[in-house]
């Protein structure tokens, strides 16, 4: 193998690769990117954790096609500190990789292709196009929910479903049981069928870093058990989740009568200063909710007291309530408009926020006693 | 105690003081700030961690003088959280503190200011005052060579002394045993007799953080125990490092009589590049010196081998030589001209690498066996 390519561009398709890469592996070729040159002058770079894989195509002049595969974190390192615009010429012999730019030169150890473990793109049944913006506002408004408590699995990921209702909806959900997060969006041609699937985590996360710089449509396949992103100058392959996501539509109040309109920016900014007394444990913030008024506060027998009053609209009757101050701040910095719609019912009842009955986004909190 | 404070003064004095209590104190009020209200509109803030003490002086509108103390960090973080240019009130009765600003009230719990540890400024012999940018140069230039190694508690902070040979010449040096810098001032008036003293490493970069809002000159105050700068705003109280600085002087080499200039930019450049290589433990690197070339080159039995040349002013004859690339980096990182001179003797003694011989600082770098 022998190939010229430019600092930039490799630096570009490396950084991608290189974070699928995890920083320590027991099995050394998965520390490795796969790098294959073809005669068209086409360079593919390939990484794996065997749960994701990522392939990104570059244009380079190639002198001698091959394929060969090298340290992803190392490789990464040296492109990163080479100087800008020089061109950078690797060729692989021998179990050795040459990397030559100006005055630089070095060699690393490689690994062969052959024991490259690699996803198999093909048997995805299901065909479908999003909109890059559509996929970008699934994750955006669902990730923070995404449960980090590995006992339940089944929670670690975004779970992208279709209403077989025929109505011709497609919805995104994530919760760790706490919080719920859900966006629906309109149901793309071919996707009517697709099976239920809960897409992981990391597979969101490195997903959505690419996405930044894609075109406007996304071209989805999966299967119940894969799903594969084609982003044009990228393609990544995940293995799905292998769980049952609970049945979320249940938690998801409809009766919630008591309506308060705030503006969301005033009231994060109140949340967050008087949960600066809570504990750092439970983080509970009380609501007092009455006509024209919302009062914050924070009792700690530790660190003192706290209390601020925001302007809201209100006309039901006088509720007392508590959040964790950290979630329902990350569900507030989701709300666009200037006014949030909070739904409640009770003390101790499930609160349904969102921006308007129009929104593509709900969010769903769980009180905490206080 | 009462007293209303513009949030922007407030904020950046506390941001000071706060920094030097610690964050997890066994002696609960050495997690408090003092607070002083002064009849005359001056409010102090005080805070220590037993070895180093700050006062910051700050004016207010004082209605009621009187004194208290609360947790440096909560009252920080609400401070900080509060909207820009809020006036803060501050109200202490009953063992409790009141904070009022716009619609926010906080009430954090205080301890008596006569339990607050005082360190005494006073007894202090020697006087002399340094202009803000010698004294800024002398901790630049110094400090990265500052052990952290706590064995040698001796060597963990910076070596201030006199030349007693009535050159009217201050020096000041730290070194880990691996590097040594060393810069000289002309000595300042009142310096003359002072004694050898060792500045710990938290009152060097407290001190640091403080200086670049300081005037023309700084105060300093010292005994062979303490040290105080007055800065105006603030006044910096630490105890010294109770030990002796090894005699730096003899490590510093006077015959090295290969010269080596070379552009101190490129060198870090190639320096970093093929270190990247380099295994973590050792990061060696080797340099191969002969007339107009530099060879860098790097070999790690897991990772490969890097090379690089960089161009170089050198008429002496052939050395290899290793360093550690982090200690070679961190001097080269000091050198402000576009030339460095590298004095060097043969592959096992100390290098020394400056400017010219003009400059002020001076830095000796141990070779490694490569």
């Amino acid at each position: 193998m022998k190939a010229t390519i430019e600092r930039a561009t490799l630096l570009k398709s490396l950084s991608h690769v290189q974070s699928v890469v995890e920083r320590r592996n027991t099995i050394p070729i998965l520390s490795n990117v796969l790098i294959e040159a073809a005669s068209n002058g086409c360079v593919k770079l390939m990484a794996t954790d065997l749960d994701l894989q990522v392939v990104e195509t570059l244009s380079a002049e190639v002198d001698t096609p091959g394929e060969t595969t090298v340290s992803a974190h190392m490789l990464f390192e040296i492109v990163r500190k080479l100087p800008d615009g020089s061109q950078i010429q690797l060729s692989a012999a021998d179990g050795k990789m040459l990397i030559v730019a100006g005055r630089s030169r070095f060699s690393l150890s490689t690994l062969p292709r052959d024991d490259f473990p690699v996803i198999n793109e093909s048997e995805l049944p299901t065909h479908f196009a999003l909109p890059t913006e559509s996929l970008k506002q699934i994750i955006d408004k669902t990730r923070f929910a995404i449960s980090v408590d590995e006992t339940r699995y089944y929670l670690n990921g975004i779970f992208l479903h279709v209403l077989k209702n025929g109505e011709g909806v497609m919805k995104a959900a994530a919760t760790d049981g706490h919080r719920l997060a859900c966006v629906t969006v309109s149901c793309p041609a071919g996707a009517e069928d697709m099976p239920d699937v809960i897409i992981p985590r990391k597979c969101v996360v490195e997903l959505r870093k690419l996405l930044d710089e894609c075109e406007e449509e996304i071209k989805i396949s999966l299967s119940a058990s894969k799903i594969c992103f084609d982003l044009g100058h990228a393609i990544l392959t995940s293995k799905l989740i292998d769980g049952t996501f609970p049945d979320y539509t249940r938690v998801i109040p409809t009766a919630n009568d008591k309506l308060l309109k705030v503006n969301p920016k005033a009231l994060m900014q109140g949340v967050d200063r008087v949960a600066t007394i809570a504990s750092e444990k439970t983080r509970a913030v009380k609501m007092t909710i009455e006509p024209g008024k919302i009062s914050l506060s924070v009792t700690s027998p530790e660190n003192g007291m706290a209390t601020e009053e925001v302007p809201g609209e209100y006309d039901a009757d006088h509720l007392d309530i508590g959040f964790n101050a950290r979630y329902l701040l990350d569900i507030l910095g989701q709300i666009e408009n200037d006014v949030a719609e909070i739904h409640l019912a009770e003390s101790a009842a499930p609160t349904l926020i969102r921006d308007s009955d129009q929104s593509a986004a709900l969010y769903v909190l769980m009180p905490m006693r206080v």
